[in-house]
């Protein structure tokens, strides 16, 4: 049997898990796995980015998970500095650039694991000096270089999670943030009663937080002065987009490859193309499917992208695999609030067409007497009829997120809320109060439905 | 209708759970509700006892929910200090005894809520003024006074949970603490690599840790001055029990009411007793069901005497609600170790007949770069063929332990490791690495499910 070439086209959490599973069930002699990474590193923690830039991480290094030396020595052949242009899927080929010169390179199997790009919205000014998207380590270096020179006002624009931990994270260097959003909340993923608490939060550390305004464009006289919004003017020395992302996939739209709505990849449950057979694709480049909704989505993760890479390499490895779809959990810390949800929110409910019953429940952290007891607001939404919990919500200090969890297993398994308060959950004063906060928000909400 | 009396005998989280609920669905006009409380509290909680011993918990009130005034604000006639003696099912009749006398109470419903009492064990000596059982308020209370004549050297006679709480809760009390164990590993309820490091935490502290041992007795010249063990004597001024607790059901036992194998009172699902139509029962006094091992089991536990007693309340007042079992989830904190547990251990699983794989898997709490991240091994125990999650524990410092609860609601859903793999868990880096501990140990599982 004739050596396999798999190219890779991306060498962070996606296309190195994709390269780790096959050359873990297939040998060098059997399988070359080649991967091609624009940018200088690989399999990196974009999430701990804005934590890099807060300073709670001291040094770019800690967000590398493993260097292409690593891989190398694994006769995974990275290639860093590799700009992929060209996908010909038919022919087998890629084209890419680097310093070295431009080539053709064939291959047997391709993932494509491109990842996504920040949205930049169509406003004049964008490419100014001082204009930063915080989407990959290169981008993380960047920001660190320009506080370098002691920036004294920021603006975020955008305050979907990224934008709100980078907003944090500037407050704690010391700069003046305003935060431009232009939905009335921030963070849109959650309900406008949680938005709320965040809002508070975030002008609790000093953020002018601006809802309901418009960016017009940026001002800039070779580096930015400014963001122009329906509001006025804000003065910047540095501007941050947290606009959230988009599939990175116009490789693949070039080249044929089947995109779904919301631009991302399209692929089968083990990560193949749909279009193609000799192609897999993973990561934040794809689209995936939401398990209550059951619609297509676009959720950039890195715990989907590792999940999915994982996959991938594994059946490009002979064995079997697939990726179940997501329920779109997410969690986040700003201003020492933890923020936290799964599921659907009340919006997306309504977009699916379904009736719910929406109940927030106030309760702590662990027993009320208990020292450290923080406080936690748990609010769940849970179909009408059949009762079925359908999304969960938490917002609180210390020890409230991570309780998102059981909601994400609970809405994994399709319970209703009413099976939910019988879950044996674990008690204990430093803990929990007796009946745990997801239990007594469970109940009140299987209480509402009996009312509605 | 001529109004009923429903009384309940026993007032701490089960029965004032059930007077609770069962007067919210019916006035007083309907039902009288009477409470005959054989000490001085109502309400309150006994798991948070080590904690006041500790010095966590600064007075005895923060435990106490809610008091007997508060409750006879609802018109639910609590007598403290009412001792019951006899039930007489029959003629529907109770003996009260109290300061102010003896006297016969009718009833037209009953609900036992007696709790669980120390195990004491048939060695000499118990009597001795210095041993303590800390099992109701009452009890913490002797502790607190003991305390105060300043001992030295106590020793702790088990190390379960509440054994090693009260431990570390006197060893911050500034006492040297020996801890006699028959058993050759702490808190049995965990598999022996768990309980391990237990043990290494425990002797960090101070803890003198004897496993393997047997008390034969306690010494005493009016009070406590060692304890005698298979080991040789240990001086002590004050002996603390903490050998787990058994049903209280004497009472029921006496009146004919059936009991189960584990002598904890036998009920249907809505906590009705089996053998009598008009007697209810909830709290550490039950025997309830395992949902895994599908055993008769006595687990006390305030969590389960809350939700019993709201249940037996529900369907006293004309609602419907049904226990629907439990699992065996508890978590503790002993030396900053958090270590929980649910399902089956690996005895639990053998003694049931059923073969399985336990796989450790060692990560940490938070991203490995972020601050804060703290070490947690989670083990899982899988069944063999079926791949169905049977048991999962969890070891670890701040931030590991309330993770079971995924691991409880995985179990609860019959869910196996490979499937739970799959599910759509919260990360960021503040809150866990890109792979939550539990995916990891769900993997890990999955791969030594395969090879075996």
């Amino acid at each position: 049997m004739s050596r396999e070439r798999l190219i890779i086209v991306g060498g962070d959490a996606a296309g190195m898990s994709a390269a780790s599973q096959a050359r873990r069930r297939r040998g060098a002699d059997e399988l070359e796995i080649v991967v091609l990474e624009r940018g200088r590193y690989t399999s990196y923690s974009a999430c701990g980015i804005p934590y890099w830039i807060a300073g709670d991480v001291e040094q770019r290094d800690d967000l590398i998970v493993r260097s292409p030396e690593k891989f190398r020595e694994q006769d995974i052949d990275v290639r860093i500095g590799h700009r992929v242009t060209e996908l010909d899927v038919d022919a087998g080929r890629v084209l890419a650039h680097s310093d070295g010169g431009s080539g053709l390179l064939d291959f047997d199997q391709l993932v494509i694991a491109t990842g996504a790009e920040p949205v930049r919205p169509d406003i004049p000014g964008l490419d100014a000096t001082g204009v930063y998207g915080v989407q990959s380590l290169t981008d993380g270096v960047e920001v660190q270089r320009a506080l370098e020179s002691r920036p004294e006002r920021a603006v975020v624009v955008g305050a979907g999670y990224i934008g709100l931990e980078l907003a944090e994270a500037l407050v704690r260097r010391g700069l003046s943030v305003t935060v431009v959003e232009a939905a009335d909340q921030p963070m849109s993923t959650v309900d406008a009663e949680i938005g709320a608490q965040i809002a508070v939060a975030l002008r609790g550390i000093g953020v002018d937080l601006r809802l309901g305004v418009a960016v017009k464009g940026i001002e800039a006289a070779g580096r930015v002065v400014g963001v122009a919004t329906d509001d006025g003017e804000i003065p910047a020395d540095i501007v941050l987009l947290g606009l959230g992302v988009r599939p990175n996939s116009s490789l693949a739209v070039d080249a044929g490859i089947e995109c779904g709505p919301t631009h991302g990849i399209r692929t089968d449950a083990r990560m193949r193309s749909t279009s193609h057979q000799n192609v897999w694709s993973a990561g934040d480049c794809v689209e995936t499917h939401h398990l209550v909704s059951h619609r297509a989505v676009h959720i950039a993760l890195g715990t989907h992208a590792n999940k999915q890479g994982r996959v991938a390499g594994i059946n490009l490895g002979g064995g079997y695999a697939t990726f179940a779809g997501v329920i779109g959990t997410a969690v986040t810390r700003v201003c020492d609030l933890e923020i936290a949800r799964t599921g659907l929110a009340s919006r997306e409910a309504d977009d699916a067409g379904l009736e719910y019953v929406a109940v927030s429940a106030d309760s702590t952290t662990r027993a009320g007497y208990f020292p450290g007891a923080q406080p936690i607001t748990t609010r769940l939404i849970a179909e009408r009829g059949t009762g079925r919990l359908l999304g969960g919500q938490i917002v609180g200090r210390e020890g409230a997120a991570k309780r998102i969890d059981v909601l994400a297993t609970a809405i994994w398994n399709a319970m209703t809320v009413r099976a939910l308060v019988d879950v044996d959950l674990s008690y204990a004063p430093p803990f929990s109060p007796v009946w745990d906060p997801v239990l007594i928000a469970a109940r009140k909400t299987a209480d509402a439905l009996s009312d509605g």
